[in-house]
Parts: C-alpha cells; sequence; structure tokens
C-alpha cells in the first residue's frame, strides 16, 4: 500500500502510453484528469492485489470510444461515478477498488480520477498489460469472466445496463450505442472479485509503467539513452529508427485506423517501415519482414527523448524509434491469439514471438 | 371488460394492419403469435382504461426494428418476458397489465401474445392510434413522459436497461444496438401509471381495429363494400384508385424505406400517386397534389377485399384503393407536428389536414 500523488501520476502517464502502443487515449488529458481530481480530492491509495480481501468486488473504470473523439470531448467524471453507481445498485454490494482495465494514456489514468473522488484504493493491475482496442480482449475474457451485468454512461446523462451472452455481444452493442452518444462512453464492466483479478488480471502493470516514466524522466539527468533504458526494463527490443514519410488516419465506426510509413535512418537507411495501426499500433513491417505483430507491443518513441508518441500524434517528418516488447504469457495462447492476433484485426499473418522475429526474421 | 378470444384477435390484426398504414409489421407474424399464445395460454382480459386502478404500473410490450427483418427472425416471447421481469425488478413494482405502443400489425398483437403467457390483462389504449417508427413517436412523449427507464431484449438473451435524458436519446441509442442485435429486438419502455395512459393515451384503438376487421370480413356476407364502410368508421377519405407500376425500397439503419407508384384507374386513370414510407405510409401525392401527408393515416387497400397492404407487401401490379384517415387531434398540435410532421421525415411539404386538402386540393 502506498500513496500516489502527481509525481507518480506524470510518470506513470508516460509509461502508460508507451505500453498503450499508440493507443488508450490521449496521455495529456488522462494525466490532466488524475492530477485534477487529486489536487481537489487528495492522494489515492494503490494497493497489490494481494493487499485486497478476496471476495471483494473490484470493478474497472474506463473509456470507450475512439481518442480522437475523445480529444474534443473529455468525460466530465459524473459518469463514471453514475456508472459505478448503477452496477452497485443491481449488484446490491459497495464496489471496494477500482483499476485500469488497460495500459493506456487515458484508461490507466482514469481509475486514479474516480478513485479520487470517490474515496477508494486503486489496485495495480490491468487487464491486458497493454491496450487493444475492443472490449473482449482482456485477460479476463481469456478465463471466461462475463464483461456484463455492465454500465456504459455519457456525459449528458444518458446510461445503460447491458447483460450479455458473451464479452464480444457486449462490445457489438455498446460500441454502436457508444458512437450514437457522441463516440465516447465512460464503461463499467468486468465486475469481479478481487480473486479473480488476482488469477486472471496482471499484476504490477502501474509500478511498471510509473517505472519506465521516470526513467524516460531522468535519463537526461543520469546521463543515459532513455529508450535503451525502456528495452532493458520491458525486455524490449529496438525495431527500427526512421522519420515518418506517410500518415494515413481516419476515425470510422468509433476507431481511429490507419497506417504510418517510416524512412529510414542510421543503420536502418534504404529500409521503409509501415506501422499499421487500429486504435493501438497492431503491425510493423518492411518491404520483405515482420518486425512485430499484435499481441505484442510495439511502440513509437521520439528519437531523443524517447517519450511516446501516440497514433494520433504520429506527425510527418517526425524522427522516431519503433520498439517491440514481448506481451504478457496470457496473450500466446490459443485463444489469446484468437482474440487479439493479427488474424482477428484482418492482417493476413501469423503470430510469431517479437524475439524470435528479431533473431532470424520472417519472410511474407 | 371482456375476453379477447381468437376471432377478436383475427378481426384487431386486420384493422392494426389498416391503422398502420403499411407499418407496424407483417399482421400474419404478429397474428399468429397472438393466436398460439391464446390457444396455450387462454383467453386474454380486456380492460377500458377506465376499469384499471389509476395509480397502477402499465407497460406498453412492443417491437422494435424493420418489418423486413421480423419476417426472417420473429420473436421468441421469452425476450419481451424477460424485458418485463428486468423492468419490474428495477422499479420494485409488479406491472399491472400491458397495451400496445401503436396500431399496427406486430405491436398491436404482440401485447396480446405477452399478456395470454403472463396472465395479465391488456388495456385498450395505445400512444400513437396509428404506427410511426420513432420511438419518441407517441402521444406520451408530447405530454412529457419518459421512455425510460426502459428495457430492449434481443432473442439471444442480450438486454439493455437504458436510462435517457430524452425520448429522442432513447431512440437513437437503442436503434443503434437494435441494428447490432439482428435488426430487431422486443422493447419494454414507456412505463407508466394508468392515470398517465388515461391522461396521454389514445383510449378506445383495439376497439376500432377489431370493428375495422370485422367490417372487412363480413363485407361479402353482408354485401357491402368493405372500402366504403372502412371510409365511414374511420372518418377517412378515399385518396386514389390504381395499379402499382413501380416499387423501390431498402431496408437500411432499421427502417423500411421506398417509394411505391400506382398507376390510377376508373376515376384517376392518366394520373399517377406516388407513396413515400419510411416503414410507414407518410406522403401521398400526385404530380401537382398531395393528398395525405403524416401524421394523417395513408392506408393501400386491396381494390377487391378491402384488406389492408404493409410497405413490405406492396406488389407490382396489384389493383389497390389509397385511402386517408384523420389523425388523432394530439398530434394535430405544435410539438406534435414537429414529432412526426412531413418535415421530420425530410419532405419538404407542410402538414395540411387531409380533410382540407381533400376538399381544395394543395398544390405543390
Amino acid at each position: 500500500m502506498r500513496k500516489i500523488g502527481k509525481q507518480e501520476i506524470e510518470d506513470m502517464a508516460v509509461g502508460a502510453a508507451l505500453l498503450g502502443t499508440g493507443g488508450g487515449g490521449d496521455p495529456h488529458i488522462g494525466k490532466l484528469m488524475a492530477l485534477q481530481a487529486i489536487e481537489e480530492y487528495g492522494e489515492v491509495t494503490l494497493l497489490d492485489v494481494d493487499e485486497v480481501p478476496e471476495d471483494a468486488l473490484v470493478v474497472p473504470s474506463s473509456m470507450m470510444g475512439a481518442p480522437t473523439v475523445m480529444l474534443e470531448k473529455p468525460p466530465s467524471g459524473e459518469e463514471a461515478i453514475e456508472a459505478f453507481q448503477i452496477l452497485e445498485k443491481y449488484l446490491g454490494k459497495k464496489i471496494y477498488a477500482t483499476f485500469p482495465i488497460e495500459a493506456g494514456g487515458v484508461n490507466s489514468m482514469l481509475p486514479f480520477a474516480l478513485a479520487a473522488r470517490l474515496g477508494l484504493p486503486v489496485i495495480d493491475a490491468d487487464g491486458m498489460g497493454r491496450a487493444f482496442p475492443e472490449l473482449q480482449m482482456v485477460t479476463f475474457y481469456l478465463d471466461g469472466i462475463s464483461a456484463t451485468p455492465g454500465v456504459f454512461a455519457d456525459e449528458k446523462g444518458n446510461t445503460a445496463l447491458l447483460s450479455t451472452i458473451d464479452n464480444v455481444w457486449t462490445e457489438r452493442i455498446a460500441r454502436a450505442a457508444t458512437v450514437q452518444m457522441g463516440g465516447s462512453t465512460m464503461v463499467a464492466m468486468y465486475s469481479m472479485t478481487a480473486k479473480n483479478l488476482k488469477e486472471s488480471g496482471i499484476p504490477n502493470i502501474l509500478k511498471l509503467e510509473e517505472e519506465i516514466g521516470k526513467t524516460i524522466r531522468l535519463a537526461k539527468e543520469n546521463n543515459v539513452n532513455p529508450i535503451r533504458e525502456v528495452l532493458k526494463i520491458t525486455g524490449g527490443f529496438e525495431l527500427f529508427q526512421g522519420k515518418v514519410s506517410d500518415i494515413n488516419r481516419k476515425t470510422e465506426t468509433g476507431f481511429a485506423r490507419g497506417v504510418a510509413t517510416f524512412e529510414g535512418l542510421n543503420a536502418y537507411k534504404g529500409e521503409t517501415l509501415q506501422l499499421r495501426f487500429q486504435n493501438e499500433h497492431l503491425l510493423a513491417q518492411t518491404e520483405d519482414r515482420v518486425l512485430c505483430v499484435t499481441p505484442d507491443l510495439i511502440a513509437v518513441l521520439d528519437a531523443e527523448t524517447g517519450l511516446p508518441i501516440t497514433t494520433e500524434g504520429i506527425r510527418y517528418g517526425a524522427r522516431s524509434v519503433v520498439i517491440g516488447i514481448p506481451c504478457n504469457p496470457k496473450w500466446r495462447t490459443e485463444k489469446g491469439i484468437a482474440t487479439v492476433g493479427p488474424r482477428y484485426f484482418g492482417y493476413d499473418v501469423d503470430y510469431v514471438p517479437v524475439e524470435e522475429l528479431v533473431k532470424k526474421g520472417v519472410t511474407l
């Protein structure tokens, strides 16, 4: 148990944006919301999952929708509270603590904003160990934990308590409604016991986020290369160094989809990297090789500062280093690959772990 | 109070399809579902709204979605029960009786199917006096009665309890979700007291439906012209006699939209009628005149039998009589016209009552 104040939030936001692989929302907005809530309501207690009673009701709080929409329409905070209240009333039980559903600029931070306002602790665990664009893409789903009964709510005051036969239906119905509700909603789904979270979640994700953020922040002061340090902490690999030569994106059916092209620099001169994303970066490939593919993590970092760049933050000409990080082993199962592997997203490549790809390369 | 058995259902189904102005779903399916439930569970008690205690909780049961979808995917009946149960649990009160939300082939009949199964009475009142395609298009809305808390449920077992800031939001959110859920759902919305229904509903709609159906059924036996009799009962007007020469329709965003063209016969020879519909027939016009426009009722009847023809039942070559019927006065208010008048549906004509249009004609 420890207290999370402003510096911790600043660091976590950076690490979350990196693990968010380009998605999970704008780190600036998420951070501002968390900082503002801590300023107003005080620091937030962070618990390890082992510190929570096994039968306690725990519920992640997250935003659903396109990050590009969120830039224009940040949540008020009220809708997250209302979603929790509706769920508590329905379940007839108090929510003991909240936690992030994923690592990402917004969804790592929103639980702190809500926790500060409600005086709840945050648990250091999530359901992805990275970010993903759809509701069923959580390790909880792999273990058969239902997303519903669950609530989604918009900033206008519209709410829905959903009960579905499986989590893919939750995604379909809530997504369609969310698009109607202005493109983003606050979601209270995957209510579970702390025991469920311990067994099916990914622990210590916030600690990792904070460590990444702190390392990047102190790199100059410590006279180290921030990207090399991040690779050490995460067990990741450098995939490419390049300059953005083309960026093509659109927001459709609630997602920010697109492709970014990087022209190689330094050791990569003459090579071209294509990075495909659907809210998150999902596939990095050169003309003849796949370098990294979902569910392994792909992050685009500013070549100088090491700061992560989101899909909507990629700008023409930006000098970047693209890195790949092995995903949590839960994703490397048959159901994991079926749920979040390349073919689910429509890419005609097989999943091969990034550590093998960087070793030998794979011809397309 | 009286009992509704199979003959009453047969007659009501015909009258409902006529007042449904081409929409409200296939009369055959709705009738079959009601008949089957009565066969299995016994006759249903029909109450006048005055016979219900003023503070009793009453809830209409209806189908949301495109009638063309409903032809392929009829409701199981279970989803309507589940919607009622979720609403009762949420409101903490037993539902005393149900009633139709609108006049139409399916939505006039479904309350009988549900009532038979649950042993509930049906109240002789509705919220339209005709059929309309959207959730907020009820006389209850004109009086500020909320559609939510309300439930929609599909035949697979997916349900949503919705709470919205107004009924137009209910429509938008439930419609988008319904499209995802296969194109049709069963809906339990506009829960109210019997006093609300008495003040804001349209009474004796089922009695009128039955009278219309019975008159058409017995016309041959009584040696009368069924269409002339229907005009007498409803206070309606003959608008056109013709043969369908063109029919153009598609199902999009949950609606059956289109336009049918009729070539004039008999006294109308040489004239052409265009009939525009969006689930319901909404605008009837010749080259130079509007003949009838929403919210007044437009019905297409088989020239020989007088039986009503739904929008999806209009066939090339069918000899038809098109009639217009004045709508309930509640619709002829400013809010009524704003809610269901021609401009809401995108038709660039003013609303003029059908009784004036047939008197003098209106140049486009």
